[in-house]
């Protein structure tokens, strides 16, 4: 347990900033190099490199092994554990709509008891 | 654009903490006092305050106006914040399938015309 807690607090921090997730964004079109992957943005190579660092140790980012060319990939695996810890909290959903029915139903049988 | 990415930082940030996370899981079963919610963690009751706060600051507990008896409840919408961004990257996955269905399909269809 304490383990998958770790790993959540990573994903989560890892997620916690804006020009990671654009890196992520951009990679859902196609792996890109880290040159690539500065381009868009008003930082340096290595600032680029230190949010390239920190996707890749939660394993959102994977780089190729040839030293010349090392395109980035986006791996989603990471994402679906948060998909997975945040559809815990579904049910609260569905029993507050659930609540809701019940309450528009008392309402508008009093309604009809009162006709 | 700006605020929004503000909001995912400020929300992916105060999940990335495994006490606010099982703040959150406690909220989920129904309604607690701050004293109630700090019993289960070796914390004082400023340190889980301060994490209540952070939750209540991007909107995941709301606080009862009553000064004696302050129970905090589990808002869930940020965490539909969450889960519309990482929807986005479903279209990854799917066309990874897709690709996946092709491949298998060709290797299928070559070992159809070997025979």
């Amino acid at each position: 347990m304490r383990s998958s807690n770790d790993r959540l607090d990573q994903i989560f921090s890892a997620l916690a900033n804006s020009t990671r997730r654009a890196i992520l964004a951009r990679l859902a079109e196609g792996e890109a190099t880290v040159t690539e992957l500065a381009e868009p943005f008003d930082l340096s190579l290595p600032a680029i490199s230190k949010h390239i660092r920190i996707l890749e140790r939660v394993g959102l980012i994977t780089q190729g092994r040839n030293a010349q060319y090392r395109p980035c990939s986006l791996d989603i695996a990471p994402l679906e554990e948060v998909t997975k810890w945040t559809e815990r909290y579904r049910h609260v959903w569905e029993s507050r709509f659930e609540r809701m029915d019940e309450y528009i139903n008392q309402i508008s049988n009093k309604e009809k008891n009162n006709d």
